[in-house]
């Protein structure tokens, strides 16, 4: 008996930031195209108008909170390929940062599903978009880390903070819930208290938010705390600027 | 006298990393509308052909090396949103990571012109993608550090190198002409000697480069020394298997 062979490819396509209009002129082509779609929460209802054609099946992840088990995403990628041309897998922002692809990667090429990567624009870069910040100016910052801060099981620890700490800007995905974890991490690795700090929610959507505080006084921010929406923490010399501005505007 | 009051707007708009369907619908339609459009030297023809109304003025910033003295731009940007409604000032990647937005950001903001960002793919996720290695692949890397890395002037000091050499997977933008002294200065930061680097050319574009090899061996790498188009280096455990299959390819 022979194995039923693929006979499409599957797309992992970056969604982008949340504007359907931040989405790549490739991605928005293979929507079109699309037989099958798989597509996490975050992504736009417009942006998923895009696939005329094609089944929708939402698959749930919601701010790194997997919702769908991982096994059911990967076999039904592996299962679609078999029967459709044309399967896309939507995920938020770019796939390869914080995009969790490597057990979907893995799955399909353990299957042997031929598969390409459509990059898409990361939310630090819409977050600064909405800043008008260089994350990168020069004479203030020659290097940016970008990191998850998922507290719990020590990861929190020391080794994780050294990079950010020495990093003269850095931005935090999924790190609002963590706020008061990660101010003490990175004081106590020497971080200076008044570093700037920039939060922006929902970046590249009508509903856009900012806050500016410091590093010392992220853990009071309580504004950011009860946060329901995607939010990332930017922080360095870069937004002194930026938080000076914010703060004016807020009083 | 009045002072001539601004007409337009400019928007700095990122050409993302080669492809021309690796732009971003928004930039496209804006290149569409577009009166006048100032273009870095490393876009593509394709992607400068959307502008079918504009006047199309060359700037020449090519792979960091600024050929146009920047006063010139900053004050024909000025300009230009005087005169036309949609003035494009079109980057490659993205506007605000090692884009050297800064100074027109500062020229508009002190003439009060009215500017807007649209971020680009930035190349290390087109790099990335052509890989097919998640930059923060879970287990193995937690943060990503970018960088460039222009020697001369103590550029290379340990306080540059040290979040790079901390962080589990970094990238280096610009980097391929001092590969040498970004070995050394890793390798005296502590970084492994055998840590994995992928090196990647034209990132996006049909002729796609790939070279392998460890931080130790970098300078010896041959084949990137006199390359003349943008490339980037990416090191780090998630590329181990990366490099592995690349010099099995090469042998």
């Amino acid at each position: 008996m022979m194995e039923t062979q693929a006979v499409g490819t599957v797309y992992l396509v970056g969604a982008g930031p949340g504007a359907p209009d931040l989405l790549t002129v490739r991605a928005a082509r293979l929507l079109a195209q699309a037989d099958i779609v798989f597509y996490d929460a975050l992504v736009h209802p417009e942006t998923l108008a895009l696939a005329v054609r094609a089944r929708q099946i939402p698959v749930g992840k919601r701010c790194a909170r997997v919702s769908t088990d991982q096994r059911f995403i990967n076999r039904g990628l592996v299962e679609a390929a078999k029967k459709y041309a044309c399967v896309v897998r939507l995920k938020g922002g770019d796939p390869l940062l914080f995009g969790r692809a490597e057990e979907e990667l893995s799955a399909l090429r353990a299957a042997q599903i031929p598969y390409q990567i459509v990059p898409g624009i990361t939310a630090a870069l819409a977050a600064s978009a909405e800043l008008g910040v260089s994350l990168t100016r020069r004479g203030q910052a020659r290097q940016v880390t970008f990191a998850t801060a998922r507290v719990g099981e020590g990861e929190l620890a020391s080794q994780w903070a050294a990079a950010l700490a020495q990093s003269d800007t850095a931005v935090l995905y999924m790190g609002v819930k963590q706020a008061a974890a990660i101010s003490a991490t990175l004081l106590a690795q020497g971080k200076a208290p008044d570093t700037p700090v920039m939060v922006v929610a929902n970046a590249s959507l009508p509903d856009c938010q900012r806050w500016a505080t410091t590093l010392a006084a992220l853990p009071h921010l309580s504004a950011i705390q009860q946060l329901e929406v995607p939010a990332i923490l930017l922080l360095g010399e870069v937004y002194r600027a930026s938080t000076l501005e914010t703060l004016a505007q807020a009083a």
